[in-house]
């Protein structure tokens, strides 16, 4: 099978960017994965972009051809793709696939999400879109309130604390805090996580991950290709999705995400791996406990076991698995159609030995993306 | 290269469908084309959805989960991808992609759009967003006078005339009135265009697509898994995409859509095919005039030709070429994201010899599909 390398990438400064748009931010992005690629515009043969919410949020749909306008690389194929926050992800996977189909060499795969133009309010409705807004964002079901459903099934099932939730809050943080293109660069502590205000019990607004602007593209390639570009391309080893009932009341579960499952036993059977292989990862923490999810629900610990994991510093940098050193979507921020890409990106910079004062020792690495509340994930595994 | 047939399709009745929501017309396509096909629903490994702006038409975004939940397919893969308008071409694009990179074999591809449960004034500024909405839409400038300029730059450059822009809508309302799926199943004559209520002038009311409520699905096999449920599997034997300027004022013409240009140049070489070779065509008529740019960026005629060929009867069913024996958006109608997909459901009828009153002779079709003005277009050649 032909195999891909990511030979470049890039990303904004995640944040409330007033001062540049949604085509700006994804020039932006592209541009710098295009220069730390070395290839020139007319070497990049196709696109694919991520974004969740431009209709409702901006007006304008038709983002693939808009990325290629705004870079300046039509006539070429540009392909918008849509999985709520997992829109990146599956942007990744769709560029990987395009390659290995035979269609193209080089490609371009990006994200982007433009948020903060809008009052608050609005942002909560778009983002109820990615669940069922027909039988749940359409009865008063915020995104905070259909993960403190998770959270307090968690807790009830498997005696996971606050505290304990908080705990991740304070290690994403602690790793933002050390990423120049975080939102977040400060620490915060246990006790200001738990008297922080309450959204939707038990989940707190330092539980929560912020509404953010901001773009991440990685430029992909057949692996032969890639030799041309670079001595450190970093090899795709396995791409994963899959998909669940979009209402929680459909589930067979709420303390599983069946999808991540799904496409985590994928994952690590194409890449021949097992969850203990795996040096560092970025998951999926629009709350502190989907990260707690995340970890069980990838095989890295026991299902019940993710909170006291944390706490106990197994997923902190240098841990058992140095999980989100980025700092996640909770402190490195959350533009939903790019936080996918932005995962590679950290991934890969890690992998190259890039990753600056937040660098771990790794050889491995995964990313896992999740849509709305568990309907969709996408899961790649990386290595240098 | 593994090669990509079509072994099922179905649809449902185009129009205004206020008995049935987004997610139930998807179903209802999705199950056709399954029957049709006669594989079981484990049989197929993944989805992928076209749809424009559910996400501003009915606040569900995050479309691929719902295809798959809705219609029992979870937890298998789920992707939408958007293009505006060519959404549906794009999806079945990915699907044949997906398949060719060896990671499915039965791939459903599926398109949708619920337009008619919101004023038409949300409908048309929504349809702005498949356009450049900071820099044409947010300006005034809906889609019907984007191609009233095209219609009037066409008829100052080549003589076109108004009563040749009438007879794409007289051709296409009669095969519409041979096709039980179509929105508009009936007759109208030149006089009834030309007289029919100004739009964007020089477009008249009888020269636009209408607004619509659909959904239309495909099944695709690797070919030698095709053999097993199909003695009559519609072969894909080339899928091209391009892109162009999102904006009218960033195009080199205004009477050529370089995107179809492009898109038709690479789909030709990859068939080795002519344009000449092609008897049925299903080509982007979401004005008349647009028919007229697609013919001649199609190549079926010379640049300028269109409007006399349409009179001359080139394109009726068993002409030239048959355009749009399905009656094309103007007569069929035009669910935005399910438009692509219709286009190959139509060709496939008619390859197979299953169009009914409206069968042509013949061997080898087309589909085209345009995103906005243009910005984005995606070719299909099938053959039996």
């Amino acid at each position: 099978m032909t195999g891909v390398s990511i030979i470049g990438v890039g990303m904004t400064k995640f944040g409330e960017r007033w001062d540049k748009g949604l085509r700006d931010l994804m020039a932006e992005a592209g541009v710098k994965a295009i220069l730390d690629a070395g290839v020139d515009g007319p070497d990049i043969d196709a696109v694919y972009g991520g974004c969740m919410s431009a209709g409702r949020l901006t007006g304008q749909e038709h983002i693939g051809a808009l990325i290629a306008d705004q870079s300046g690389l039509n006539p070429i194929p540009a392909t918008r793709v849509e999985a709520a926050c997992a829109s990146g992800g599956l942007a990744l996977r769709e560029a990987i696939l395009d390659i290995r189909a035979g269609e193209h060499d080089i490609v371009i795969a990006g994200g982007v999400e433009k948020m903060s133009d809008v009052a608050i309010s609005q942002v909560a409705t778009t983002l109820g879109g990615a669940a069922d807004f027909e039988w749940e964002s359409n009865f008063g079901a915020t995104f905070p309130a259909l993960y403190a459903l998770l959270a307090r099934r968690h807790m009830h099932e498997y005696a996971t604390t606050e505290e304990q939730m908080a705990a991740v809050a304070v290690k994403n943080h602690k790793n933002g805090a050390l990423n120049p293109y975080a939102q977040y660069q400060y620490k915060v502590t246990v006790e200001q996580v738990m008297n922080s205000a309450p959204v939707a019990e038990p989940l707190k607004l330092l539980d929560c991950s912020p509404v953010t602007d901001g773009a991440a593209a990685v430029i992909l390639a057949r692996n032969e290709v890639a030799k041309k570009y670079t001595d450190t391309p970093i090899k795709i080893i396995s791409t994963a999705q899959a998909s669940d009932a979009l209402s929680l009341h459909d589930r067979a579960s709420l303390t599983e995400l069946k999808a991540t499952q799904f496409a985590a036993k994928q994952a690590f059977e194409k890449a021949k791996l097992k969850p203990k292989d795996i040096d560092i990862a970025e998951v999926h923490d629009c709350f502190t406990i989907a990260e707690i999810l995340a970890i069980e629900d990838l095989g890295f610990f026991k299902k019940g076991m993710g909170g006291k994991a944390t706490v106990d510093g197994l997923t902190k940098r240098g841990g058992r698995v140095s999980v989100n050193t980025s700092g996640g979507l909770k402190a490195c921020g959350h533009p939903v159609g790019a936080t996918g890409i932005k995962q590679a990106v950290e991934v890969a910079w890690q992998l190259r030995g890039d990753a600056g004062k937040r660098q771990v020792d790794c050889e491995i690495g995964l990313t896992h993306n999740v849509g709305g509340t568990g309907a969709t994930c996408v899961i790649h595994i990386m290595s240098r």
